[in-house]
């Protein structure tokens, strides 16, 4: 395990897991300072990483961009990047979401899969009360090789389009509603409950991790059988 | 408040609930003992009062049977009736279920309705896993005033067919599933999320409730506007 | 299934849906910006489509006023309309509320009520605690095709009601409480266990859920019986 | 601290209980061995020490009763006593019950009343569901100077009997229900929440619990005031 | 039933509570704007009824006095009273807290029970980490008609003075605590679980309700045995 | 959409579910009566279709084969399957588990990737007590293009393993444990929680479901990147 | 790291664990075959090491001994062993349980120790509800190096102990109680509340684990100062 | 029991804790007023007796440097010290946490026991989605008596080391994590379904109450085994 990193006091720094996982470096913003936030992006400006960061504040984006950092922000997904996308990895994901709330949700998952160099299609306000939407977009939504169907509330949208396409589908429960929602618990359960097979689940919000899951999934489609 | 009942030590028969709330008498046989029961509905049939019995074991209604009762019992439904059904109320009533083993609940409201004097139309395993299923069925589905939609696991099937009909839709999550179903708790709490609008529900398995709020409902349909 | 929606990027507005549920559109205010707010309701309005938006801030009412859009807002229960309110569909509802914190919620019923053209009773701080208040209301509850009823704490004013009245009763649990109240779910549980038949249930705090299901029965009394 | 136990091995037997307390020894019998709850009989019965015995189950008394042990049996309440009751304690216990379901945990109540020497009035299936059967029994439950309330499912029961009376209420829940009634949490929470003062709660199922509060109440009715 | 109530719009006010129940008016202050709680206070005044209202904050107290209502006010109970506290209405109570942090509690408990005319002596800060502080103070607890033990985390005060006094012990678990502690609902669940006797419980936070409650006890000890 | 079923009363067999979804049929026989599962089986028989069923008990199956359909059952994993496993679909599954209790879960992952033609791998007690154990196993795993990865209580191996591997890990909680384990909710929480990247959970002990979604990415191999 | 192991096909059975953690073999018994069991402990009966089997049932324990394993067991605990227990190993444990309940956890704390070579005291039924039953015997427990707290229902025992002595507490919560105890949970939530300082808390009921957790610290004694 | 206190009105100041229990003043700074900080913190400094505050807000702490008091205080992890530590007390205790936004908490333990005299070793982000971190620093970690392992999300932390040390490891929970975390409770429930034998868990973000542990295991190792 010839595996490396480097140690900045506060943290770790994985350098070894583009090798390892196959991913470029990421981090998760929330949590921690600016000045943290700066040196870890000035730690990887040095080794020529390309750095994807998830859950950045306005704050902090503006804070990075004053200390000289060229990194792109997107308010919405509150995606930060520092670098060139990868190049791309062939095979392509369609990212629904039920609602308008869920946008940033379903722009996490698609701005850092466009970053990882995956092709993303965008299926947005699909949820299940008006099903006629959903239904006029699914033969779209069967070109793709991996399904993101991100919901709140009830969360059927995952189950719905499960049952309609033979790709894997990553469900990803949000926190959108109130009441028993419970902060997208219920949402998250109704997901692992699935009656239609080809569902996996991930985190409450989780769009990151859910992107992450596709690309490792697109990664399979270039390799040869053996 | 005029109202009166028959007291027989372990209980207190309600006997004017039929005049109050529209209902006939109405015993949840599960918990009391055999011969609770044969005292209660030997009190019923005294004064002549039709009786619905609900969540009747076998060896309840055997014992019923046994002890010169003329009541009809549905195993499927565990549902025991004595005397005659009441006189048709007017309107239909869809009952709808995702999956075979949704059918014990879903039978109860059913025989419960047809009791009351309710027409019923049966639309069973019409899951969405297999959305098409459900599709074929909408029609027919639509052409009815209430429409009871059980379902267990993610209880989805509540959302999706509040979307398509215009009639108010009870919900009756089942305990049907395993693991993170928590014995129903994740599809009520679908339920209670539904994207879709006009849809209330009532305890986990309760067909019996279901069907009673579909009469209160129905009745309305026979009332003038005033 | 010739449904149609209009795709504004943000949000595919059903269109349709009106036909589909025979109910008007409506927008969920909270988590959409003012300026998204501002241009669904534009949309709607050339179209010359009545909407009804519910849980909208003074904030996001103001800037929609300050926009040229001639809506009318209500502070307590939060309700935004644009457009005439629907013709009398006939029939009466009562919304009843346990006590003053749990006005808004009701408010929300009512108003929403109103616009869809139905009439309403409003029975408020009827709470269970001093039961004569609800005793000496119960002839005028009784005399409305569907009861409303909205309490959080233990919850205990929907079977209450349920077991003095023959019509359906529509529960409203609400998040008023501390402590045990866990947010509004004592209230729920309690109303899912109503021993009293008749009592179906809505997400905590949903009193526009509780309206629209309210509508949809109310429509069933204009129609004949087939 | 004079406090003193005689320890048998498995048991340390507190015999300092009732000077301690004021009440006589008691024994949960689940979870005891047959041999050991005849030891800890004798041991007491060595003492005089008049001994109430609670969840004792049928085959427990019978195996007690095998050995020799002059003691009195109850299969409803599943009480078991050793000895003769207290002296009566003066002051008068309601003890009510929603349903017929109730009755082994309101049993447990009075039998252990009757015990301590406490006259107790039962008044039983006097759910809210039919509130005409319980406010037909209101002036009598008034008498009384503590109300024991115990109901399962919403456990609305509490509530409407704390707001119609000024004794204090002590609120058993049981575990009457199914479903959303999680074995007695939501009457728990219910009776934790209730609107109406004067209510404190025991656990699940705890007739005793809430016959030894009662009994520590009317044991205040005998003092003077200093 | 002769009751009556006041409607002033947005509250029915109970004016026969006194009568009904023996307490004093009160007002739950927490959710009321200013102006609501100055007009129920001067409606009160008007009939000449003692009021207390409890959560009332420092804006809404200000606001009231502004207002010309002659009102007392305690900013660690937030309990806000109007007119001359009751009568002493005999007996004693020792209300009991673990920590610091539970004196808004356990004060909310004893300002109430001062103003409804009872003696209360306090024991603050006597928690179980450090026995002894309890130990030497259970003599003087032991003269108490009540006791009210109120505490947070752990919640096991309530237990071991339940087995240390013959009186009924009220316990009110707090919010006290952080992380496990559920905002209280541990503390909630261990004194409902309390293996020792003569504990009831009310809801977390709850002083006025072990108050009231510690109240409806005492006005037992003036009453003859009949 | 031509899809078609097949009626046969209690259930609607989905006859174009792997035109649609890609998968053969599947039966859930746990809730089915062995009626049921023989007509079923005989219906999908005359149609030439292999099928596949899950938590088939040891009484079902012994009555399937004594009702004369050629089926394999293994017990461990309670799979029964009719016809020929499909055509090798390349790639290849690595079927991890924490400890020998878990087996029954990860055979049955196991048996359906293998009925589906997948070949698949087994390490099974690598849980992370013993960390050599998986290490020394790590460059094996490495070499799947899918991992499963099978866990109760804790469920780390989910996490640990996600960070070793560039390949997708579908994490399967198991209900083995007891107490705070929560019939697996605990390790189903971690899962969902993952720091390791690369992780999508489905229900406890749903291995058939892990399968399938390995299955459904598996697919993607094949395929040309366009 | 030169680790290893035997795989036996269905477990990889860890023969290093005693040099890289100190602690003997462990098996746990429950989930395991009869067959499964035998196999095991002839392994490890092979390579001389002596195990200790928890959770064992008097089932197993049968089998195992009709098939000629030199096996101890005790049918309190459920613990069974295999060979030699170690030498002393220093310090002293005391094993506490508030009760006759929980005495098969204590004595599966307790007969683990003994093998494990440690010397232990045992205190049992010393529940707080007799509060001088413990403080009787604190002096004898103040005598240990390590406390192991057991108790159900509200668990006070451990924070009790731990404000009474100066060695570290580890506190088994068990699933003794019922109705609100959660099967456990509210003692395990009280542990970890514990107001008092020096307590650390394993699953509900594993007294193994507190055992373990005991021994890893007795090691230390014997330890010089470096 | 000679233990003695001071009462200073709204605490009961605990003077003899360091005799009783080994350890020195500690106070829970969050939850007092700034003035009731100061005022114990001059009692205890009247007493000189060295005090350690833990949550110590930045505001607090300003205002107790404004009343002269010579505290020391560190912002990450809000300790607040009043005058010397305590000698060196034998042994060592490594600090591990897996990520950088656990630091508040794991600090919070390293700085107490550097108050209480004990050699502390920080092995910061070492979390398991890299594993070779940790791996790399294993051996330093051994080299420790005990071993406290802090970690949010899935918690695994505890359990992968436990399973590579021999000493015991406190596990710390923290509330770092997001959706399913539940504000820590996934990694707490992890914790004590440990796979690995050796951990015991304190409350979640309480790295305090695992610096005591540690202390109390500490203080061991320097007595004689008798």
């Amino acid at each position: 395990m010839a595996d490396t990193y480097t140690d900045i006091g506060f943290a770790k720094l994985d350098l070894s897991r583009k090798e390892r996982t196959g991913l470029p470096e990421t981090i998760f913003c929330a949590g921690k300072t600016k000045e943290q936030l700066v040196e870890i992006l000035r730690t990887f400006q040095k080794k020529n990483c390309a750095v994807l960061g998830t859950r950045c504040s306005q704050e902090q984006a503006d804070f990075v961009v004053s200390n000289g950092l060229a990194v792109e922000y997107d308010v919405t997904s509150k995606v930060l990047t520092l670098g060139e996308p990868l190049p791309n990895v062939g095979g392509k994901v369609a990212v629904c979401c039920a609602g308008t709330a869920d946008l940033p949700v379903a722009e996490e998952a698609a701005k850092t899969l466009e970053f990882f160099g995956s092709e993303v299609s965008r299926h947005y306000d699909v949820g299940i009360a008006g099903l006629h939407r959903l239904l006029s977009k699914i033969e779209d939504i069967r070109q793709n090789d991996v399904i993101i169907a991100v919901a709140g509330m009830e969360g059927a949208l995952a189950s719905v389009v499960a049952g309609l396409v033979s790709s894997p589908v990553i469900a990803v429960p949000t926190s959108v509603g109130y009441g028993a929602s419970l902060g997208g618990l219920s949402a998250l359960l109704a997901m692992l409950n699935s009656c239609a097979e080809g569902v996996s689940v991930v985190n409450i919000d989780n769009g990151f991790g859910a992107a992450v899951q596709a690309f490792r999934i697109l990664k399979l489609k270039g390799k040869n059988n053996d």
